[in-house]
């Protein structure tokens, strides 16, 4: 099921970016949970085109429609199906692709593995895809505050060469911080430069790329697994299913390589009511569980393919050709990539919160 | 089932480290394939400790036995049960971590997930449990070898702050070359730097961490799957659910953001019967899906957690206790990690390699 | 995924009868498949209300639309999402329930669970949700009808004690004569007489069960899972995971229980171009994998549960009420639920086909 | 993964008839659970061969080993491996069957599947795969005692035409009473006409088969799924994937069609702290859900393939040939099918019960 994630909350996306309508369906939402649109037209308003200056000027409204899985204000713990209706499509804008694959897009290797494709607007491999990530993501984090008052925080720390101080960077920012500025980045001064940068790319028909890192807090120790499983696996994969990607760091990272084990050992310390550790180069998990401390990483998103300038490539016979930009697209996806990044790890984590605790908190013995 | 891995080509690993043995379960290996314990033996021999000076001395022989799956040198279908025995376990060592939580080690989190842990050497969570996916790896790359010329490399390209020359990085180099030294980098004098690094942390009783290079040639264009199963993903998972890991890049990677996408894009261009691109900033995976080029990842490793040092730490009643380092162990894991990154890049190959044909090659339209 | 079905074709039904829609995601269908809403229509209009004067009078037109997946009228390789609007709904007619648990209904079970359920027609635990069953399992018959010519014909054997003539039972019935009258028995005779059996019960304000028999040919010897996968065992759960069913018997079933290994053996014989055997007790399979010879199995359907006379029950206070029947409803599921019966069988035959592709066709040893 | 049951609980097989093991490893045992050897070996012993006269004289201990998983007499939530050593294997004796197909076993069906089989003595579609279910289902049954005292009775109801009185078979016999005679069926003279039966099968080189059935107390209401995962088609899966069952039936079953939805239903009634159904047409399960009534079902199984008298079959070119019955074999399966039975629906059980859990569980709305 490559179009599903999560074992025991699992969500599926369906839809392309010039078909019909996009969506999801969650499978194992918990019975009971109280829910409407008002919850996830929020995260789904965050990421939409047409937001700002600095993204993607296709005119979506995004309003999303939950067909199943409530009855009167709550989950019944049947599967929720939940569309948003394309409404901007232009297909015929992509003519031009049909015939010629675009650098560093899917264009070439969707071809290659099914020997057939949608090339309107990148069909399937479209960011479009994630609007089911961010409608099934908003009810993960509505479960996750319910549940334990976690909280999720994603924002932009890098873009290009623009990038957040240190310290701030450490920080646990509020979303309104991080929603002050387009750019989602929570300090105002570097936000300031990063909108610059991406206008100056976007005035030159370019494209810049960067780093989102995301910080979670109030996940109690004892989530996750063991091996394959391990949470910042789990992340792993999460992150770098998104589109653009090609990056995760838990914790201290690439950098901490560069410490000596007595450097980057974190030390168990007494804390409030529980034990907890003096330093946090582990990002918040240890052998693949949350040892309640916060948990953070990072994620390296490339430059946009879609860029203004002419490039060289191939056409589907092989023969060079040039390839002229053309089509709506954001200079720098990160801006709207902060709530998917959200939502992702929303997903994992309560994902492996029901995991946890049909293994754990089931049977007493 | 968190110690499963793989959807179509299934390994699911057991055992502790002070347990009576280690293994692993393949379940669906395609049949008819030749294979024996001497296909499983070389990998296992990069693998084990005590096989030079700057790693353990734990003597095991960890010879594998292969108990079912085999009828007269070639697999069945069936499942295929590998298992090493230990030999030198040494339970009572450990009896100091029985009440005391290692810093950076999986000691508090199994407790506070499990209530309950097998302290001897790290029980599950201790790196032998990776002899399962060397000895399963090793089949998967048999199969890879035999189907399509496929070639696995790992190297180290870091240890502390001794790198691998940037142009030695991008080559292809040859097991012997990765071999010829214990550390498992190909460059003799960077090897040589590195080994004197990681004898200088011993002496220090501290430890090193690093960096780990993966280079995947002749995989064809077409594998992988979109959205959320993407190669990339997959194999972010794999090297994520390693020990010790904490960080993953593919490709570009962190270093790609800093370029615009006029400089990140890589053109597509006619190659030799084939559609290639002129540069390979996408490591070889575009939108999910293998275009043909070489793949290849970083892999970041933290300093390992063991060190010879006395450390603060908690017990498990939460008073602040001092603990004395003890036990053999590696003062970095890098070198012989290299096969177990190896493997489970086969893994996450071979198991594309059978989906992709199940979704596209099965039925003729 | 309790939702879900299907290992490599995985289907995910969702919607509830009076909800606004009800539908299914495939994903995993191969690309470049033909498809379009005409080849699913067919067999919704052979499941849907309405359709004779012997089955559920509520009014659906049961048209489905295909939301994704399909480019210029073939498919992609995406996730399909079809659905149909529930145009009939009313859940005013249910209120009675909604304090009463009806007899033999699921109201009571789905609040043991849940703790919170949608009373209106049965929720989620309405006939209604095979509507996504029988549109993913049109778009199975099409690829089994494409790939190997294999066809799927299911029909009633029996409706109460009227049964059809044991030679009857054994041929396989042409699509027409099973569809020729509404109570889909073959044979006319039979039919008439099933039909006054549903016309007196119904008269009764009672209901009746019975048996459909399912026959499949055209399967190549080789398709089915050792162990826990065995082909019956899947079709076995697939039957027993329909509303109403109470019984699963493949070849000679419990009556081959009567016979010794002497005269149950199906001696092997040479046929035309292949290996057969000379008798089918085995219903076309040994050891969970086709042998080559027809299929054929029966499900036995209990009494429709909906009656329309006076019930004692309890209503959720767990106090003795009496039910007055009311709600539109069938007297006699099994006319409508040989297309479902068909669909679960295809949806069945397709995973086992692409699965053992990808086993036992990708590589070549 | 065909050699895996279960979601959460999951358990794989492995191993050969003439192999030298077979086995199973459990993941997803929950953690804390007191185990040793003794919980295992005495349902193995049930099901071991020479146990009584009317099996099979195969010579095997069937002793069990725990490999891993467990630590000071507790389960530690780690993959649980167990195997039991094949000493009585001889493989020689099964040479003929190279080159010939045995009807009604599973040697033509690898073959067509794998292209390359095991012959010896049926390779891995040899009952002694079900050694690996017994002892993982006699975990699952501790599990199931410790939590909810839940029983589980399987016994023999019917061999051949010897049937228990239907009054017996609604009772539920103590462990006793049905291991009271190796036939395993809890009426005296019942099974003192059985094993006539047998005897007299065996004394003409044949076989016989017939009727188990299994009766489940102590489940609480609303265990189990809507749609595909319903209790009643995992059990049926369950069933149908065990060697030569050839029927399920939950409840009222195949009989249960005979009779009107006015005399099937099964009302609702207040019984002692809960609420029950006056009667229990239903077999504990209604839409998928367990309402806490006694959980019972039929599993029909076939006579033995293997018979002492001459067949006709054909050989691996396709010829005609004799095959003259050799190997040692059960006369008739049921005696000790029955303990593989109980296992079965104690894995399907403790999946759901944690599957349960996950769900409706953890989060508090």
């Amino acid at each position: 099921m490559p179009n599903s994630f999560g074992k025991l909350f699992t969500v599926t996306t369906w839809g392309e970016s010039h078909g019909a309508a996009v969506g999801v369906v969650i499978d194992g939402c918990p019975a009971r949970l109280p829910l409407g649109e008002a919850d996830i037209q929020g995260d789904l308003d965050r990421r939409k085109p047409g937001q700002s200056d600095i993204v993607s000027p296709r005119k979506e409204k995004d309003k999303v429609e939950i067909l199943s899985g409530l009855f009167e204000g709550k989950t019944t713990g049947a599967p929720i199906m939940m569309l948003v209706m394309n409404s901007d499509a232009r297909p015929g804008a992509y003519d031009e692709f049909r015939e010629k694959f675009r650098p560093s897009h899917a264009d070439f290797t969707y071809l290659a593995k099914y020997g057939f494709r949608d090339h309107r607007g990148g069909g399937r491999s479209s960011a479009r895809e994630t609007i089911g990530r961010v409608a099934s993501g908003a009810v993960a984090r509505k479960i996750l505050s319910l549940a334990g008052a976690v909280e999720i925080r994603a924002f932009v720390t890098r873009v290009h060469d623009i990038a957040l101080p240190a310290a701030a960077a450490d920080a646990f920012p509020t979303q309104a911080e991080v929603d002050a500025t387009p750019v989602r980045c929570p300090d105002p001064a570097t936000a300031a430069a990063m909108i610059r940068r991406i206008e100056e790319a976007r005035s030159q028909g370019d494209s810049v790329g960067g780093v989102i890192q995301c910080r979670v807090r109030g996940v109690p120790a004892g989530l996750g697994e063991p091996v394959f499983d391990r949470l910042e696996a789990d992340l792993a994969k999460a992150m770098l299913s998104l589109p653009a990607t090609k990056g995760f760091e838990i914790g201290s990272g690439f950098a901490g390589t560069l410490l000596k084990g007595s450097e980057h050992n974190d030390a168990y310390v007494p804390k409030t009511g529980r034990i907890g550790t003096a330093t946090n180069r582990s990002g918040g998990i240890q052998g693949g569980i949350s040892d309640g401390e916060e948990i953070f990483f990072n994620v390296a998103f490339k430059p946009t393919a879609t860029i203004m300038k002419p490039q060289m490539t191939v056409d589907v016979s092989g023969k060079p050709v040039e390839l002229v930009g053309k089509g709506r697209h954001d200079p720098c996806v990160l801006p709207r990539a902060v709530p998917i990044v959200e939502a992702m790890a929303a997903l994992v984590l309560v994902d492996h919160w029901m995991r946890n605790a049909a293994q754990n908190q089931v049977f007493k013995f």
